[in-house]
């Protein structure tokens, strides 16, 4: 089928192809010119055929906004815009009901895979309408990973399910990073232990903690044994803090993914506050030696 | 090749099966003699032709230990005994030397897959010297996952490498186990998610979080989509403990497997000593209502 | 000077005493008459000569947004308005600003010492202007513990910082109260120890951890030794979960924090969906027995 | 009475101090003969009258075990020895049995207080014999805080309660430091607050958060208002990861103390080799930029 997809960036150029390697006839805008098929939204609102679809494959925040509120002004009546990015779930009713006012459907879909879907396939899960669903189904059905349905892609709920279960993907995500990051500390911590990418990549097959992470985790420690060539520094993407947020509202307990969020952000720090505090009491009460900034290496 | 396995239980029954189908010799003892090839350990050893391979598979701790200090006993010289149960890595070294005072040799052999290594294979991790691990290979070979050697099986180092290799697997497991299961919480709490196990049933394909235990929760909740017949209260094994434990020697911060292990201690409490302690300081400094024991539901 | 009071609950019936008793002419409301000196905030803002100082001590929320605004209406201008309840911070700049427009000055006051306060003493946290602040003045250090004024009290930064400094404080004793009750569930559980009261008793004097809180639990604890009379059973005011929201908000990594928070969310669970979901996931992958709900006991 | 101290650092002397001021005749020995009474422990034993009571403050570990064992050597049947140094508690039982076989008794004593025990007087938790601790009872009536004996001394148990005691008591002084410095953090990284200092200087008095710990974050606060001064890097003296291994013994659930572990363990690496993982799988399945080691500050 036909569909207009905004946003050409690493995820919406691979989804592209991907798209129109399944047959689909796929007109992308982005800022761009050099990967863009047209000039503006006004442009993709012309080349497309009414009703039309239309994806959006930005990022999420001020940019999804104000997307959403171009398509509305350049979109009519009986056309269907599909939010893909990594929006909030809370941002998708507001969008939902701009768009319903000039009779333009939403759906919001959460998408994960990474680089890897190009050639995997991309892990949908999707809110709103059955109907709108089933309209944009050839596209789901084109990006989701071959084999049955209902392994790869889910109608979560109305709008705003396929992003909250996207969210919660990527906060189980950063606790599965997490867990496998410790195992591979206490591996390289312990002198009996010879090699722990060997031990990383016997674990892929047979065991109970093979993963696909897992693999990628032993694929890594091939190309850099020691990580010596990365830096812990890590950024988080909004999910993981959005995760631990609605868990507070939802009253649900999540101490493995709070430890994986507060880990990132530690590892931003050049010097934990928290521990210059915990140091400075140490010295309070005992007179125990701190370690000066001066002395730091 | 010829091997002798001691302990015919859930895994040990399962990996006599694999062996045999791989064309081995496997003569097995079990105190249930409904199961067991042979009466006794002596009987055991008779039946075997040396040098020979032993192969233990008994619970860890003080039966392993036994059994290993009566193998010695009718054992030869140029034996060799492999440990595949679940010991703490800190015992291999003792067994060791214990059979090395009559010249038998000793591999520790964790061993991965539970109930579906029958079938898949078994993810092994393998601690001893090249000769006899080499000297052992085709039981390895037989018992790990087809495919390249290196992925499903490792010589991690020296005696004890195997199975701290395998408890860290068990402590990457449990921190897995909790990401997957807090993800699960959230799903369920949230109104807008109709069916959480729809949305671990799409996991399984094209997603970052994807995993065989990731399946393995789809199917759970297929099976018992509320989780209505099943406690929350969770044993632990011993290996959880040892990850933290040696993460503590090695300085190593784990706080999302410390969380897993913590969180299971909890699952068993009626009611924690801590959180009634907290109750009652609530109570002291703000007179906030706390809910007496005649009220619980 | 003259005070309007609004709300004599646990806290404000309290503060009318100890204010009274410092001299101040407290004319107090509350929907309750046998408690309340007037019959509405209508009669209150007559009995008030302007320009009025008016004290708000009401849940947050709903209830504290509804009496500002009919406080807007009563008022004139001129007054001020002191929200000492436990606002969320993010609350105090719209309520000053409703304010304002009527030429209404807004203080927030974070109020710590729970019952205690009457005789001991306020400890006093707010946020405003300067002046409006010197204006209080005479309140606050009735308020407030006898001794130094920088000892109970701090100008903590503009509208806003009072109530934020309120909300860290309370997160704070979350960690606290978790600190000291795993403690005693330690002490509790180990057999060498003969009565946990006694060491908790002996830790009010001279030890590093003395504090207010731990002379609290001592105090509970010989009250009712075992804790026999308390549930777990923990609810939550707000503010612990205001403070790991703002701690992502921030970026700061609050392990201990969010510990606290969530095991009393955990205390208010029957059985711990997570917990159920790794018994599931043991019972897939390794046979493990699980308990059945119809064993719990 | 008559007392031997073996041991003249930082705690030693000032508790020779302190038992000479209370009128106590304490001779002392330390290695380094300026601060040391004596030459030697066989000249200590000489300078005393049987029965002897010798108090160890010595580095627990190597030297509290070579100290003893001398001990045991040069006293005689009828003598005491109490160990007041922050041995592990499991170290007592063979301690006292050592002993025991020359019929010396063995007190063991955690003591708290730090620097400030000097003039404040120490916090004391004592396990062994009640006629072995009432004979002792003139030293710790001197050592510990003026006031009623049972706010500042515990006879917690039989030999080993006195440093379990401790043990705890040091864990949760890890968590009480951990919650203040995470308070501390969330108000130096809010802008609305002016002064973290004042902040806490405020909470001195009248808050429930009060303690002798928040005391001394104010004070060090006030002396190095950022912290500028102190490096993170942050030792641990062995309590703390005791304390966690002793509650996965009692299957005791500790995800403050255990969390305040981990820090500091992480505060001294220079990079965390578990967030170097967590950046090279973002790296690899997202093609997320991650911080290469030549760009870091």
């Amino acid at each position: 089928m036909q569909l207009g997809l905004i946003g050409l960036g690493k995820m919406g150029f691979n989804m592209r192809s991907r798209l129109r390697d399944g047959g689909h006839e796929v007109i992308g805008f982005d800022p761009r010119p050099e990967v863009s098929d047209v000039a503006s939204l006004e442009d993709l609102a012309s080349a497309l055929q009414a009703p039309r679809v239309v994806w959006v494959m930005v990022p999420s925040g001020p940019i999804t906004d104000q997307t959403i509120t171009e398509l509305a002004g350049v979109l009519s009546e009986g056309d269907l815009v599909i939010d893909g990015g990594n929006s909030r779930y809370t941002e998708d009713k507001p969008h939902a009901e701009l768009l319903a006012q000039k009779g333009i459907a939403f759906i919001d879909a959460g998408v994960s895979g990474g680089i890897w879907g190009l050639t995997e396939g991309y892990g949908l899960m999707v809110g709103g309408s059955d109907g709108d669903i089933a309209r944009a189904m050839p596209i789901f059905d084109t990006l989701r990973p071959p084999g049955p349905v209902e392994d790869g892609f889910v109608h979560a709920g109305p709008v705003g399910a396929g992003h909250f279960a996207k969210m919660v993907h990527n906060g189980v995500e950063y606790a599965l990073m997490t867990a496998y990051a410790e195992g591979y500390e206490m591996l390289a911590a312990e002198d009996l232990v010879k090699d722990p990418q060997a031990v990383y990549q016997a674990w892929t097959n047979g065991t109970v903690v093979r993963s696909w992470l897992q693999q990628l985790l032993a694929k890594a420690l091939k190309e850099d044994p020691n990580l010596n060539e990365i830096s812990g520094y890590t950024e988080d993407s909004g999910e993981g803090r959005w995760t631990v947020e609605e868990a507070i509202r939802l009253r649900v307990p999540v101490p493995g993914i709070a430890a994986s969020l507060f880990a990132r952000f530690l590892s931003r720090q050049d010097d934990s506050p928290t521990m210059k505090a915990v140091a400075a009491l140490r010295n309070q009460f005992g007179g125990h030696a701190v370690k000066r900034v001066s002395e730091s290496g």
